[in-house]
Formats: structure tokens, C-alpha cells, sequence
């Protein structure tokens, strides 16, 4: 097997661990907070989370009163879930380590391919060369991932049945929202069914919409948006060195806009829309548009036929009459096969009678092939699959028809050539930044000793992440208080609640301050491909995002 | 204005120059080989090029016989010409220094957007400081780039006419091949109206097809296919870790394939296609198609269904029958605005009595959207814009046409979910690898070298590049050494000859060699993200092609 030489080097790369967990073992206390709280629908949870509710924050530390870690040989399996981020693999070494150091005849055990990989017992032994062989490079492959959830009570059932099986004390889920919700339930489910298995959840989504009070960043958001703001960086050159291109980018973070406004914080480009604005002003798509064209306008008056424009994946569903069209499209059309061998506008015209006069005009409005995003395949679940929806494509569509207009008034006499992107898959198995890969091996160790400590239903945490590793503050918090319940598929669930871009936050705040000058002139900022080596500030520093809402500048 | 971390980290690097020309310059002497003869057309050559023709080669070394370097105070104007490629900045930087070490009145102009810079007399002077906000970034946004070619009588008058204003010693002209044949051209001409302006190229191509004996690899090249490689890595680890996707990545490189396989030998994808190797196998797009279905096929029946293939961006053009429809359509559309308003088989209506069946048939082969792209507006020529015709989508939907076939057959059991990228403008202006800050750097000091020598129709070299930079041997070689005939817009004219992957050369046959093995297996290479600080094996590496053309492993 061919490794390469930045592989190799990045083998040989300690991550940094806070002090509270650079101690010997024996010298960690595990200190309780007070009790804690659902931040909604309490007597629900209540009843919901039976064993698991309400339980404090724990904070590992040096010596004095609290829990104290097991120091008895431990057989934990974790889970790699959903889509890939950067620093999995070391939330894994991180783990293997915490378990070899507290007991050599500890065992780890990875599921495959995701959740289903624990419901059909499907497993390896980790290896010492296995995880030597991972440690700080990207991607979910020493294991692989998978997007099962454990929803039936057949799959809870089975689950337990293969926890039991492999003997083991804890399983250490590594996904985001909806799979530490998982971990919740299953930790519920265990100790309800008179199992002491424990269920130990990792922050992980390059999305960075896993956050709040407890967990300042998700892993691996770090790493993504380094990747992408190194990318639309050297975009952003290039179109002030050939002055003829606009680059229309569209990044992956569906639900919210974090990714988008960290590569504008890191970039400045001439325009970046965010989806919770949009949907918070109920800016329809032409008002959208329309702010891009402004940026294009003013530019072309001082000569600049060119410019970047940043665009989140999600934004359709933030645009009412996208959204409105979108759900009634999830309720009208089957997607059926029948329907493929249809022209676009045949299936426009049996659409007419199912879906408002709003959503057809919506449609018609749109580029054909953007239309017929709209109308093909449904995901399993009947949905349009938005992630295929060229938002970008459709923008820029948009764009010409506007910009044509104005040429005819006489108010616009530029060139507009435009460039269409999609980052997402670059940046989720990206060798994780020294950032990510110290956080995760952190969150690893920290995973270890919350299962040490025989607490179930945790997220391992560490805090105070812009000052030096040695001074994070390692611990864990009951996945109940990040909970509230939501409406999902058609009935209230509890449901980890997903943090969007906090339009009263300062990370949208210092953007919103620049962007009419952006909007105008060329400040674009050229981060530069991710350095593992070289001067700290190059090497270790963090995201604009965290160092932001963490009272930075 | 805002400068990133890595930016201001990369200011204080210092190029490493060629022993030779860290020397003091009294000491540099100028080693002139014997008389030096055109590709082809010798007798045609020594007209065209009546003053220029047959000089010798020439190389810089320490003291001893040979020209030595004039210590006047010089003016010299610098265009930067084409698309851009990482490393110009240096180019420049190195030139400027050159200059300022023969004389600290000497003077550089920059001439802006490109060659219509000196037609036009555009300009501005380059200082210490606009020098220095550029040392060793990527772009050429210093003094802008563009594509005009100077040809008329007109614009040659007028490039002689700005010279003799600004009362210029040398242009040097920083470009690929098309850009250094003007450059030939230029020094010719002036020598022909009595002027002594010198004209000085520099070989700029991320294509990597500016290449021969003198000329052992463009600037630009390492650096892109860094980014692109980077890129793949992290596409093939995603690919790996969510086992469901096959990602199609188009590579920019329209005349040669060298981008496409310096990635291969980088990345170890399942699949990449070289365009060099289907024209001269004369292979269908069907079979091409199929080559990449042979890899899907074999791949399902181990239950791997995702992949990696890539695929050179000027693909379409050497396969036989679709050369053939865009020399017919060439011809045969004039792409004016009279069918935009047509449906697509409106168009393909209007075309089938101007082209052959043959190309009717391809054409309604394709899916609609990539047809569509074929008859979409053309270049200023009157061209089909090959470098938008998104031949990745073109081929998926010929891959997903023949699984269909293979499935209903029952030979073919998998899941195909393919994902398509272009990757082109992300690696143009990246931050210059190590090696393209050095080469860069040794190429502008060594251009300083040759017109302070008074040589004119040169262009600036480094070989033995493979050693460490003090081992380069650096000097020039007379352009019309690289040049032959060939027939361009109808008529025959003397042009730089491009380098196209060659079939026998050691970089295609290393990757031929593994390719039947690739297709099957899972041998991805992860290349990570330049590194510009590190372990020397990571951070100052040369790319694949570079070291097995050199004799290397």
C-alpha cells in the first residue's frame, strides 16, 4: 500500500490533550455540576429519558472529590456515523489510547459501516497497527459510516443483543445531532432493559450546527472550512488576476449556514448569502438574486467584470416560495418511474392541477434543467433531494435574465461571465488540522474516560477551545440537556436541537459590518492551503467563527 | 487591507537560487554552446527569424570565458500573458532583484492585463513595496494577465512604438507557448526596425505542454497539480469511507493530458483517461465509456460501488467521431443569437442537412444538456467552447446508459451514484508550492542574467531540477530551437512546439503499468495539502512526472 509522504509525516504527530487528561489516570476526578434540564417539554423528557434525565455535567480534573476512573480491562465498539468529517479517525486513536492506558487488556471494537454495522453485529477488533495506521488522516475508512438509524424496536433490540454478544461495557457513537439523539435512546434503552451498557455520544459535522453552551464547535468544521476557504481563496485570486470571471460557490451545510459564513469571514468575497437571514426577512429567491446583481453592478461601474459569491447548499429551503414549492412537491409527486421518460414540460403540465398557480410559476421561472432538479428522483423518503438542486446554477440564471434587463435600460454595461462550484466532498476527509486533530483526539480520550467513570447518555465535551490544548476544559454533558422535541416525520420527537447561524451572533455580526463594502471592492483574503508545520498562527489557528463567539476579533 | 496568516508567513520565505546565479553577478560568466537549428522547416526558419535564428545555448556559470553581465542601469517591462499559473509573482520578483543587484537605478515596468499592456503603452513601475506584497503568493494580480496576441503590423508598430517611450532595455514576457512564440516574434522584429529592445520568455503553463530538452517543466504545473491532487485524495478518502460514490473529476489541461496524469500517479484513482492514448488508439467515446464501465462492473462484483476516474478537460477533442462533429459544427454554425430562442431539437433540426450523419448520430447520443452545450454560443472565433462542454456529466450519462443494459442483463448487480467535479480554477493561483517559488524566482533572476548578457529571442531555463536547487543549471536557450511549422488558422506559421503525454515517456508507461490493477482495487493515494513548511520530503517534493522523466522512481 503506497503512503504519502505527508501520510507518513503526519504519523508521526502527537496530538495535544488538555492537562486534565494528560495526568495518570489515577489522578483524575470526575466532579459533578448540579442537575440538569431538556431545554424544553421537561415532564416529557422526563418520562421519555426515565434513567438517563436530568443528570449533571461532569468536568474532568485534577484530584479532590468526584468519581474516579475504573482502572478494569473495558471492551467498548464504536460507531462512525453519517456523512464524513475530518478527525474521526483520531476521536478513534483517542479512545484506543484512553482504553490501553487505563487497562492493557482493554479491547476496541469498530462496527461497520455506520449504526447498521451494531444492529447486524458486524464488527472488527481494532488493532494496534490498524489504529497506528489512521492516526491524523482524514476520512471514515477504518471503519467505514453509515446513515442507519436505530429508530425500531427491533433494531434497539438487536442492538443490545450485539452489545451483549461482544460482552461489551460501552458503545461510543462519533455522528452529529440526529445520531447523538440515537445515542440518547439507546443509552435510555439499555438501562431500561437492565443492560449496564453504556452509550457515550462524539460531537462530530463538518455543518457546525452540533453547538451550544457545552460543545463550542463540532469536529471536523474546522478542517472543511479550511479546505473550502483555501479554494474560493485561490478562486477569489484568480478572478482579480484574469478580471473576467465571476465564481458563483455553492458549499455543502444544508440545515444551516455556518460553513458558508466562515468561508466569507475567512475570505471576503463580494457576496455571501446566508440561509437563516433569508428565511428570517422571508427574502423571496428574486430579492436574492437581485442583492447579487446590486454586487455585479456596482463592481461593472469601476471596470470589475468579476467577483465571488458564496452560496449555502440549503438556501432553497430558506426561500418561502422555494420552500412552499418544495413541500408541496413532497406531497404531490411520486417520482415515479413513469414519469422519466416525460418531457419537462409534460411534467409541468400534469403538475398544474397538484401543485398552487405560486409553485408552478415558481418552476417556470426557473432554468430547465434547474426545473428538472426539482422533479427528479425522490430520496427514499419521497423528499426532493435539495442537495442536488444546483442553487448556484439557478442563481446565475436568474442573474443573466436581470443583468439583460438592465443592459437594455442602459444601467448596466459590463461583461458578466459566470463560473459555477460546489465544494463538499473536498473538505470532509481532508487530513484534519492540527485544530481538528487534537480536538478530536481529545473528545476521544475524554469518550474513554466518561465510559471510565460509568456514566452513560454523555457527549464527551471540551471547552475554552481558542486558548492552548493543555488549558481545554475536558468533561461531559447528558445528551438530555441539549434536547427538545420537534416535529419529524410527522410526529414530536425528542431531537437534539440543531443550532443555526445566530443572526444576533457576532460571527454574522462582523460579516454583516463588511458586506456592503464587500459587496463593492475587492478585499478578498487568501487563506492558503491548511499547514500542518510552520509559524503557530499559520498552523494552530482557529476558525473566525469560534474565535468570534468566543469574544475574539 | 487584510493579509492571511499564511500570506505574511510567506513573505519572509527566501527562494533558493541556482548556485550560478547566487554568485556576485562580476563573477557570473555567460557559456555560450555551439549553433542551434529550429524542429523542422530550417531553411523557412532562417528567413522568418533572419536575425534571431540559430543562436547557440547559453548557460550561466562561475567565472571563466564567456559574456559577462552588464552592471548598467537597465529599464525592462514584464508582461504576464494567458491563464494564470502559481509562481508568476516570483518570476517578477526574481527579475526585479536581478535588476536591482546589476543596479540600483534600474527600473522594472509592469505592463497591465497582458500583452495589450505594451500594445497600448499601459503600465505602471514596479516598486520595492508592490514587489514585495507579492514575493511568493499566487496570482497575477500585480500587473493583471490577459490572452491578446500581438499579430497585426499595427500591434507590432505599436509594441515598438510603447518601448521606445518608456526607453526600454527588454520585455520579458512571462507565458506558454503561444505567448513565447510572440516573444520570438517580438525580438525578431525589433532587431529588424534597428531597435535593441531584448525579449526575454519564461515558460508559464500549469498544462505542464511547454516542455523539451531545455524546458524540463513549465512553471505552475507542481503547484496546481498539488491542489488538484490534494483534492482527489480527499475525494478517493471520501469515496473509501461512505462507499457509495463514484466521483468524475474533469481536470483542466485542453491540449495535453499531463494534469490528468501527474494526478494519477499522485493519486492512484480507478480510472483516468488520457487523451494522447485515445487518439492515438483512435477510440470510440463508447469505448472510452466502457473502459470506465469495466471498472464499475468489476468493482460491484467485490461490493466496492464508488470509485474515482479522471478525465482530462480536452478529452472530446481527440476522441475520432467527436473531433469530427465539433470541426463540422466549427464550420457549419455560426451560434448567432437566431437560435437561442430554439428548443434543442428545433437546432438539431436546423443542423442535419450542414453535418454528416455521423455527427447527427453522436450529437443525439448525448444527454440534452451536454448536447445542448455543443451548439451553445461560441468563442470569439466562432469556435465550439470545448473547455465547456462538461465531458464528465457527458460520460456518466453513457456509463449509466450501459449499466442499465449490463443490470437488465443480469451482469451487473451494483449501485451507481456518481458525483462529477471540474477542478481548473481552484489550482491557478494557489500559493506556489516550494518549488514553484524557487523555479520561479530562478527563471525571473536568470531572465535579469540573459538581457543583462544582451541576448534577445531567448527564454529562461533551469534544469537538473530534480536536485536541490543550488545544483539547477541555470542559463537560456534560443526560442526558435523550440519551434516547427504548423498550420494555425488556416495558414502556416512558425510556432513552439507543445509537449503532449508521450505514449513511450516513463510517467504514462508507470501509470499503465499499475492501471489494470487500479481499475479493480482500492489503491488510493492521499497527497494532502501543499505544505510549505515540514519535513523536506513533504514540503519540497517535485511532482511524479518531473522525477520519472528524470530517471527517478
Amino acid at each position: 500500500m503506497e503512503i504519502s509522504e505527508l501520510q507518513k509525516a503526519r504519523y508521526e504527530y502527537k496530538p495535544k490533550l488538555p492537562a486534565s487528561l494528560s495526568l495518570a489516570l489515577d489522578e483524575i476526578a470526575v466532579k459533578e455540576g448540579g442537575p440538569t434540564e431538556a431545554l424544553s417539554d421537561r415532564e416529557e423528557f422526563k418520562k421519555i429519558f426515565a434513567r438517563t434525565y436530568g443528570k449533571p455535567v461532569v468536568a474532568f480534573s485534577k484530584g479532590g472529590e468526584g468519581r474516579k476512573l475504573s482502572r478494569r480491562a473495558l471492551r467498548v465498539g464504536a460507531i462512525l456515523s453519517g456523512g464524513q468529517a475530518p478527525g474521526g479517525h483520531n476521536v478513534i486513536a483517542g479512545l484506543y489510547d484512553g482504553l490501553k492506558a487505563g487497562n492493557p487488556d482493554s479491547a476496541l471494537f469498530g462496527f461497520l459501516d455506520g449504526p447498521g454495522g451494531l444492529v447486524d453485529g458486524k464488527h472488527v477488533e481494532l488493532s494496534a497497527q490498524a489504529i497506528d495506521a489512521h492516526r491524523n488522516t482524514g476520512g471514515f475508512d477504518i471503519i467505514g459510516s453509515g446513515r442507519t438509524k436505530i429508530e425500531t424496536p427491533e433494531q434497539f433490540a438487536a442492538s443490545l443483543e450485539t452489545a451483549k454478544k461482544l460482552a461489551l461495557d460501552a458503545i461510543v457513537v462519533i455522528g452529529g445531532d440526529d445520531s447523538n439523539t440515537n445515542a440518547a435512546l439507546l443509552a435510555e434503552y439499555f438501562l431500561e432493559k437492565g443492560s449496564d451498557v453504556k452509550v457515550i455520544g462524539c460531537p462530530k459535522t463538518i455543518d457546525g450546527d452540533l453547538k451550544n453552551d457545552f460543545i463550542e464547535t463540532s469536529f471536523g468544521f474546522d478542517t472543511a472550512c479550511k479546505t473550502y476557504g483555501e479554494l474560493i481563496g485561490n478562486l477569489a485570486r484568480d478572478a482579480g488576476s484574469a478580471k473576467k470571471h465571476w465564481h458563483f460557490v455553492r458549499l455543502m451545510g444544508r440545515a444551516a449556514s455556518h460553513i458558508a459564513l466562515e468561508c466569507a469571514l475567512r475570505t471576503k468575497p463580494n457576496v455571501c448569502l446566508i440561509s437563516e437571514e433569508i428565511e428570517a426577512k422571508a427574502l423571496s429567491l428574486e430579492s436574492v438574486a437581485g442583492s447579487i446583481v446590486d454586487s455585479i453592478v456596482k463592481r461593472a461601474v469601476k471596470g470589475d467584470d468579476f467577483g465571488v459569491v458564496l452560496i449555502p447548499e440549503g438556501l432553497v429551503e430558506f426561500v418561502p416560495e422555494i420552500k412552499r414549492l418544495i413541500a408541496e412537491l413532497n406531497d404531490a409527486v411520486s417520482g415515479d418511474a413513469a414519469d422519466e421518460g416525460l418531457s419537462l414540460e409534460a411534467r409541468l403540465e400534469g403538475l398544474s392541477s397538484r401543485v398552487s398557480a405560486e409553485s408552478m410559476r415558481a418552476l417556470r421561472a426557473m432554468p430547465a434543467d434547474i426545473a428538472g432538479e426539482f422533479l427528479a428522483d425522490r430520496d427514499p423518503h419521497g423528499n426532493v433531494q435539495v442537495s442536488k438542486i444546483q442553487t448556484e446554477k439557478l442563481l446565475v440564471g436568474m442573474v443573466e435574465a436581470r443583468l439583460r434587463e438592465l443592459k437594455k435600460q442602459g444601467a448596466y454595461k459590463g461583461k458578466f461571465t459566470p463560473q459555477t462550484h460546489f465544494f463538499g466532498y473536498e473538505g470532509r476527509c481532508a487530513f484534519p488540522s492540527n485544530f481538528d486533530a487534537d480536538y478530536c483526539y481529545a473528545l476521544g480520550f475524554g469518550a474513554f474516560a466518561l465510559v471510565a467513570a460509568g456514566l452513560t447518555g454523555y457527549i464527551s465535551c471540551a471547552r475554552n477551545l481558542t486558548a492552548p490544548a493543555a488549558e481545554w476544559e475536558a468533561g461531559g454533558a447528558p445528551l438530555t440537556m441539549m434536547m427538545n422535541i420537534e416535529r419529524r416525520h410527522g410526529a414530536q420527537k425528542p431531537v437534539i436541537k440543531k443550532a443555526l447561524v445566530d443572526l444576533d451572533g457576532r460571527p454574522f455580526r462582523a460579516f454583516a459590518a463588511l458586506r456592503d463594502d464587500l459587496a463593492v471592492h475587492s478585499r478578498y483574503v487568501f487563506p492558503g492551503a491548511i499547514q500542518y508545520w510552520g509559524p503557530p498562527e499559520v498552523s494552530d489557528d482557529v476558525t473566525a467563527t469560534l474565535r468570534l463567539e468566543r469574544g475574539g476579533e
